[in-house]
């Protein structure tokens, strides 16, 4: 039995994490994190699972009353922090969904485990298929260094290419030498045929209504392709990464940074 | 039975020409055109399938003496054009593959086919299924006016977009208003990101090795998507549209230019 | 401007079809029909797009008090068929979503438009690009006569294949001869490797978490493959095609069944 | 600069391998091992790359003579088995093709290169895609045992499924529990609708004109979907393992069965 505290159970991520927590058989939910109804219930809260914990507006109180081995936190970078020092202040293991952390926040963190002698996951992205997704293309880059990255997503996105597509890109970069790819000579009739260019690599960035949250990492080779696609259709895809992360915080008395660190 | 002139026999294109005709029950090879070996016949040449028929470089005996009733010219434009005017003027109807005739041309033969009620056929792409995805897609347009064009090569290729991408996004402008898709404030961190713009819609180009000659048209709409693909793997898929038009060009006493005219 | 009743508002479609009411500029809903809550007010109703209209219990009162020009039914055969009729002897322009009408009642339908000389669109589908995709399909199996289909679905789906993936099939037999495909000699070392046999066509069902509803016509020739995909996202996919039907129904003086009669 | 003999130089697989070694800066051809042509030298051949290096018909008296570091053996198991062990004994270190090895021959060549201290590699498949496909998956049915495999291939493919498709679902077995996929209640109405069962994984075989040799492997899990795909376009496509195997070959002192392990 895990018995686990929820930071933002109201929120679309965090409910999502209750949900999580109602399907597990071992998983045991002994509070939330609130920023109102103090000393209600989750069960009084609607449109939540049906779940039987209570609510404390204060995050301090709550790790220290709950009894709670494992913090779940998917708010946002500023409460996320609180939170997690909190945690480990008192015990509790945290699992935390954010790309938002400094470099000295998460120093502070690494030396706060080392001396609680705790585990402590905090991840930029907890969809385990995208994860993957981007170790195997950092693994097939060292043998096909020509790679095109289609990403796709919805129009109401603002910012071209997306996060994920520059992560991966960056992490290709790690293993092969810059690149410049395509015909020396080649031309474009049309400006920005050939996509944006990283170290050589072309990312394109496709929008259009309908579509969710889509990426594919395409290898050219003499006579052949690889091709890794990752298709994100719902938010609960996170779910997966949260329940690895909770399971092995358990297991490491150690700061985890990345869900890939967690995939063996 | 079809008795047929092939132009260019020794050319790439020529020779899969060769192979149709050897393969097909009802077709004949009575002569080919080509700039040398003059009165040796293609048996004598080495690396093409083993037809009997003369080789004249007098396009015009050729087509006075052999007894034709179709040419098939996928050489040049220049040579293309030649060859179709001394076609009709000796009652053989041409089958020519070819984008470079001007306007001027395409008039003349038009008159010629007309003055002789004789059927021609010239087409800028013989790839059936190619000119099928142009047709589903400025069909589909009226019903999803977000489009994007995704189109990979090989990387020796120069020019990008290619031709095929440019005419599939011309077709859709005649079938839907002009109209900026994705979000109106949409940003590219990287510039080329969101690809070559067209009447506002974004046209994608890959090249990567290993690539032969692929498109792809998306259409998105509220909850759905639409994908139109066409892989080319090997230049004989142009074959099946050559034959396509050397059955249609016996039938209609017509000039006819682009395939897409003889699909129904 | 015009006035719309809607069956079953608080059913999944129900309300999807309101909130495509809402959205549309010339859209006006005059009222609902329910099986409960008369005498109430749409506004009145939980979860739904904010509309002022009355809800009737009584389909006959609806339909000669509320003004309508259209009735939109996404419900059950059983009611659908009864609204319908009282539709059409009321004056009121039915679209219809369903398979489960009998020839006989499609027949007595057909009648009833003609006798009081009013458009209605009954359609199994709704979805456009799903509608378009066999459309396409059938005009392609016209040249490419091997063709295999691929449909994937969530792994909750009970019956394989999917009713759409049969249909195309059926659709493309329509235009091709009947042909055993793959090699005359082939061979399954793991039985059902091939997929399913529809007229020598193969069917190849995909049941996946995670997935939505999917659908690949795959059709190969002689060195190219030409591929048509549709994949639905949200239900909301079929409203462009309620859309459409209630568009038309206005200018038709005529029973169309299917929403590929109105795709031109 | 590796000296290198080839067997089999006259073979499709052989005359790719000349062309590797034609191409590749550090490759040098010492001598090739044929059936016939004693006496003559490459060169004379015809069709293959222009490459000075004598004819062998005695494999033995080739490793003794030619001054070779590396065979290159793309032939049969049983003249690859002869060779393997010739080239072994006179200190030439073997980049072999072949599944059929047996259990015993393979113990014998390890038993071998241990006792000469020298490296060989032995690969059923040097397609460095479809080896890194096959990883990938390995990889990813840990976290999402839920998977099916599309592999589609020409129309002139005689066994279903293919031997790669095979090969990864045992993969697959080693990692993931056996789970029967797919609803408990799921029903063909088309028998093999839902493909070929490997341990309750489902195989589906496309066979289609004009396709080559691909292969999907789709995995889900609760809102999402990770697919890996390899696409072999050309025989080529094997000559980027052999020449990984080649460069590796020189540089371990020891046996290597499959590609694989040479994938780090």
């Amino acid at each position: 039995m895990i018995n686990i505290i929820v930071a933002g159970p109201r929120g679309k991520m965090g409910s999502e994490a209750l949900r999580l927590i109602k399907q597990t058989e071992n998983y045991h939910l002994v509070g939330c994190i609130d920023r109102k109804n103090e000393g209600m219930n989750v069960s009084d809260l609607e449109g939540l699972p049906n779940l039987d914990a209570p609510i404390f507006t204060d995050a301090e109180i709550a790790f220290q009353e709950a009894g709670a081995d494992v913090l779940i936190d998917l708010t946002s970078p500023e409460a996320g922090y609180t939170h997690t020092r909190l945690a480990l202040e008192n015990g509790v293991r945290p699992v935390v969904g954010t790309s938002g952390f400094s470099d000295e926040q998460l120093t502070d963190i690494q030396r706060l485990t080392e001396q609680k002698e705790l585990g402590a996951v905090i991840a930029p992205n907890f969809a385990v298929g995208a994860v993957l997704m981007m170790q195997f293309a950092k693994w097939a880059a060292k043998y096909f260094p020509d790679v095109e990255i289609i990403e796709k997503h919805h129009d109401q996105k603002l910012d071209a290419p997306s996060g994920t597509a520059v992560k991966t890109a960056k992490l290709i970069e790690q293993v092969r030498e810059s690149k410049k790819q395509g015909h020396p000579e080649e031309k474009e009739t049309l400006a920005g045929a050939r996509g944006a260019d990283e170290d050589g690599m072309k990312i394109h960035s496709v929008r259009l209504p309908g579509l969710i949250a889509h990426q594919e990492v395409i290898f050219g080779g003499t006579g052949q392709g690889l091709t890794i696609k990752h298709d994100s259709y719902h938010r609960q895809s996170f779910m997966s990464g949260v329940k690895l992360a909770v399971d092995q915080v358990q297991k490491v008395n150690a700061f985890v940074y990345g869900l890939e660190n967690l995939l063996e």
